[in-house]
């Protein structure tokens, strides 16, 4: 077998993707069961070694595709861990990818070495291989942080919503319940939302009015920031 | 000389550190003289191969030291870069890590393989080595960001400080002039401030007001956020 040869040790380059789903209820994470060593058989962030000759963003790309079937999506970079020790094999560098996407969107696709792969609900993710829980950690602080100065929801629910949709979306990813008056009250004075004529039909409750959001809005408060605190 | 074998190729692993200097006037950057090739006698940010027994900050805090003479500065990861053929050498990615300090805290020191070590006006600077102006580009986009969503002086200021001493710096960040009413304005709405008793004497102007931050609401702010939009 060919050998690569260098004047002094160099770490191995990963790319981990930190990928949430929405499923219209609650905020799942997607993993894969590993299929080889070290860790077999145990529940991971899907990820993969960096081709000498591949971009990062390629890379979190070709992981997402090859691993989950999951193509063109929008991940973000996250966090770059490279403790001693990460990785029993050798000194591992590993560079988190981020991204939000809307469960039913896609369809799940076994990879070549992995033994399966699932949504995850976040509060049922629990020991995982490698430092995953840790990156999770740090991906859904930085997920809960960007929504209180960013608008979020636009790719995540349908184009016409109910304000207790809004807030569940909201509540899912904060990991907490909100005060509906409060909550309505803050998400109104943003000006993000306009209320259509149309109501939902059925349940017990009273019909809720549908809502869709102010593009224009939307796009100005995304670059000059909001500042929503629950 | 040893080798170092792999079963397939590996990346090499830098780091690279953006520090930005106030000096009460104006926001500077950290920049070394390189010493060796590549991009002998270019200017660049402070960086170096990670040893394969060094976790990321440790060799941050040793690169800012060796290089630079600077020695305990908190440094937050930034970003990581690792577009192929950044690097004329082999393939490189380096982890960036951002620090913002007060100038006159620190006498500079030039390492063994640099020819100078210089803090640089952020206007007066072109031409790095490397991808280095596209990495300050990314760090000033950070460091503005952050201002808006949280609260920024405390280390860089005196303990005491009149408001325009503030907004100069507010200014030098955002590089950008500033409304002094709504800058005021803004400001004292966030409750950060004390007004002391004392005065700024001397000068051609009204005396200034000598302000400094409540600590308590700083470290409250720091965690919650806030939203300066100017």
């Amino acid at each position: 077998m060919e050998k690569f040869q260098y004047d002094y040790p160099h770490p191995a380059l990963t790319v981990d993707c930190v990928t949430f789903g929405f499923d219209g209820g609650e905020m799942k994470i997607l993993l894969v069961k590993r299929g080889i060593d070290p860790f077999l058989e145990k529940w991971a962030l899907p990820g993969g070694f960096v081709n000498i000759d591949e971009d990062l963003e390629s890379c979190a790309s070709r992981v997402l595709e090859k691993e989950c079937g999951i193509k063109e999506v929008y991940q973000e970079q996250l966090y770059t861990f490279g403790k001693v020790g990460r990785d029993p094999r050798e000194r591992v560098v590993s560079v988190s990818y981020m991204a939000l996407v809307r469960t039913d969107d896609y369809a799940l696709l076994v990879g070549n070495l992995e033994l399966s792969v699932q949504w995850f609900p976040i509060s049922e993710v629990k020991d995982l291989a490698f430092d995953h829980e840790e990156i999770l950690k740090v991906a859904l602080k930085r997920l809960r942080g960007k929504i209180r100065y960013q608008p979020v929801g636009f790719e995540l629910l349908n184009e016409k919503f109910t304000m207790p949709e809004l807030q569940t979306l909201y509540e899912t990813i904060l990991g907490k319940s909100l005060d509906r008056r409060n909550f309505y009250k803050k998400i109104l004075a943003t000006e993000l939302l306009i209320k259509t004529n149309e109501k939902k039909s059925g349940g017990a409750h009273k019909a809720a009015n549908y809502y869709q959001f102010d593009h224009n809005k939307y796009q100005e408060l995304t670059e000059s920031g909001i500042n929503l605190e629950f």
